[in-house]
């Protein structure tokens, strides 16, 4: 009887699959986002919501705070004195490594906020509030690092970051119970499957892992503080390191079989989709606001005062504001290439229909750099004279811009590598068509280009001739 | 002949009206926004991609801008000395003004960018980089303001201004020139439209009436610069003024017949609609923003130096945080208070089904005070012992909450007043049974209910029949 009943469940997540591959294909050639908002579904219950709006807030939410910590950096005096400069340097490094572990620590908060509400689909008034006091709890992250960063003697800011992530775990699981004890809430691949208790356990034991890695960490650093370090870290890789585990153990063993009842949430596989329109909402958030974070601050410092004006410049305004010039050419500049990888960034999307885990984490890596931005632009106009350091920050901005355009380039190219699935059919065919140019001008000798082909990519070979037939 | 070509357009004109009311009513049912990203949309023209993304980013550049001014008055310090309050009071309400007339100028630009691109509903790559260039300017644009509220007798900032929206008048219409020239780039009523000149020269008109002024009022500037600030004034009032002027004419003369060959866009109108979608994402950007303000500056400003720990609190980092104690009440607060201000916002736009012009006006005028929060609590934790400053802070908190939440319901008053139009047909149903029981409750000796309903409400009783029917 027991073996009926396991056969039976894998019988089911068999059918599950094949209904997730057909509603997965329709997913891709019709964009999700659609059906997320369509009115008849809000009309289905009268008290319960579509979740778009409040997914955009949340975006807006965390791409301003994954952002901001650039900031403490921007705004670093940089002394001519020798001395004090390398203090100085040295509070730098602090500060961008603040910024970029808050950029990572944020994203991932942001991953599991996308994961969870790719299980619940819609929302009510109680899930919405919830998720603001989640939100509220991840905002507040930045602040608990720079603690950590300025005392990494003191056990305070691990004691507040932990205490946060726990607290946003716990919030986490009540808002899957509420969901779970609500079924026309869930994603409807959850909400017509048979045991949904199971999906339940599962999502709830991937959530809890976190905060209760924290629990440990806060528990060590009472006593060992530096373990409670690694501890967090890697509760940041744990996915990336169990995956990574894995990878080996089949490539040494030998092709280890996905177990059968793989399910499409809370994998932590590569491939697992990320929503689109969220990644896209997250990215529009911190290009935004990196490309106004400078006038932020020459609106705020750059008005010269009435006084000054008339006594060292003999009332004359444009005299004043010439000592500005290099922050508007900064200004400008700063605009125009976060307008121009923004402009890259929203032609690469344009052309990929499914996002994956692993290009939403190479789309973190760019826009970390992009966040970098600012501060390159600031070195740039601080230092207008004296050429040596000028010279460095112009090196720094090209590096900036170099990785931020290298990490989306490999976006590019994770996405021709599983292109049927993250492909427009119209691309893949211009992809084909330019691959087949470029065989023919650098081996136009070969007898048989079809050999070519099978020896080059195996994998690419399958959707040519689905594609053409 | 010219009578008949005249009929003919005002034929054809009707029959576009029929349309359109058509597409209207189908443009409620279902949102417009699945339309807009659907992928055989962009599949249309290889080169043509859909309008969202690069909506969503403006959309995210400009509540940023709009947003960003209140910073200036956030951190001026106000100082215990009695002698220099006055001059820092000055100093804050000039800053106060440049934060409100930003915020207007924005919106307005944001509203006219709006109207734009519901001509323009497909976008190309040239389009991309106009619309960014258009975007650069428009975020320079609290700059002048500054420069103007600081230096009101100089003319540098009225003509920055007048610099700055001339060359974003110079762009739209390039871009309106140029999406005319493609025109699988408009909207579909056009695209079919056979007077599409009509169309390109009308609205050719609306946007090129504000640069105009602007020259004027550059040139008057030279001449004598009071004169102009009345000219900006007015091209911001513009469409109001003439709305205004047209009403009163009607109430005076009587009923004036509607033009016949009256166009759905650049109307001016009060009930000229507005794309919800883009309202909810100004809106996100503007909640998003205020809600983050304080942590960033307590990011910035509340980590205290080492040393200082080390000499002043004896090492102990809790005593030395104890100090920023009201500061993170001040954060929790804030953001406790914008986050339910966006759940009755996002509760109050879930029920709405189209937005107008009109309800666009009061969610303006709703957001700027939200804007204004930061700076209420800013005040509350700097005034923490002298109670009489702290009152104050209060009241003013108060104030901009209470004035936040009265133009929401203002938005909701003008939905339920345009109720066939703007509201889901289960909230008409539900609003209807409300009213019906309030009457029950309080005028139970009526005998005909009917003739109080024909008497209260003469409009809403039509979609109540139709409801019923």
């Amino acid at each position: 009887m027991g073996e009926n009943d396991d056969s039976d469940i894998i019988e089911h997540h068999v059918e599950e699959e094949m209904e997730k591959r057909g509603t997965r294909s329709h997913a891709a050639s019709s964009s999700s986002f659609p059906e997320s908002v369509s009115p008849s579904d809000r009309e289905g219950h009268s008290s319960t919501q579509s979740s778009h709006r409040l997914l955009a807030y949340s975006d807006a939410l965390i791409s301003i705070i994954a952002t901001v910590m650039i900031l403490p950096v921007a705004h670093t005096k940089v002394e001519d004195n020798e001395e004090l400069r390398e203090s100085v340097q040295q509070l730098l490094t602090t500060k961008i490594a603040v910024y970029l572990m808050t950029f990572l620590i944020v994203t991932v908060a942001w991953a599991a906020h996308i994961r969870l509400f790719q299980v619940i689909v819609r929302i009510d008034d109680c899930l919405a509030l919830l998720n603001l006091a989640c939100m509220m709890l991840i905002t507040f992250l930045p602040y608990t690092f720079s603690l950590m960063a300025t005392f990494p003697q003191k056990i305070l800011g691990i004691l507040l970051f932990c205490g946060c992530v726990m607290v946003i775990g716990v919030i986490q699981s009540v808002i899957v119970l509420y969901a779970f004890s609500r079924p026309f809430l869930l994603n409807e691949q959850i909400q017509i499957s048979e045991n949904q208790t199971f999906y339940k356990h599962h999502i709830l034991k991937v959530i809890m892992r976190v905060p209760l890695m924290c629990l440990f960490a806060s528990i060590f650093s009472v006593i060992f503080f530096q373990l409670s370090y690694v501890l967090l870290a890697i509760v940041i890789f744990l996915p990336y390191i169990s995956q990574f585990l894995k990878w080996c153990r089949s490539k040494a063993i030998g092709q280890v079989e996905e177990t059968p009842d793989s399910m499409q949430f809370y994998t932590f596989l590569p491939n697992e989709p990320l929503t689109k329109e969220r990644v896209e909402a997250f990215s529009d958030g911190v290009y935004a606001i990196v490309a106004t974070l400078l006038i932020l601050d020459i609106c705020e410092d750059n008005v010269p005062d009435p006084t000054v004006v008339k006594e060292q410049f003999g009332g004359s305004l444009v005299a004043a504001l010439q000592v500005y010039g290099p922050e508007y050419l900064a200004y400008f500049g700063s605009f125009a290439t976060v307008g121009l990888l923004w402009f890259v960034h929203h032609s690469l999307f344009l052309h990929v229909t499914k996002t994956t885990r692993f290009m939403g984490l190479l789309n973190t890596f760019s826009l970390a750099f992009v966040g970098g931005l600012p501060l390159a632009y600031q070195l740039t106009h601080e230092f207008p004279r004296n050429s040596h350091n000028e010279l460095e920050a112009i090196q720094i901005s090209c590096v900036i811009i170099f990785f931020a355009g290298i990490f989306q380039l490999t976006i590019w190219v994770v996405a021709l590598y599983n292109e049927q699935e993250t492909l427009h059919p119209y691309v893949r065919l211009l992809v084909r068509v330019g691959l087949a140019l470029l065989r023919k001008i650098f081996c136009p000798d070969r007898p048989d280009p079809r050999t070519v082909v099978e020896e080059e990519d195996d994998e690419t070979r399958v959707p040519f001739n689905a594609l053409v037939t």
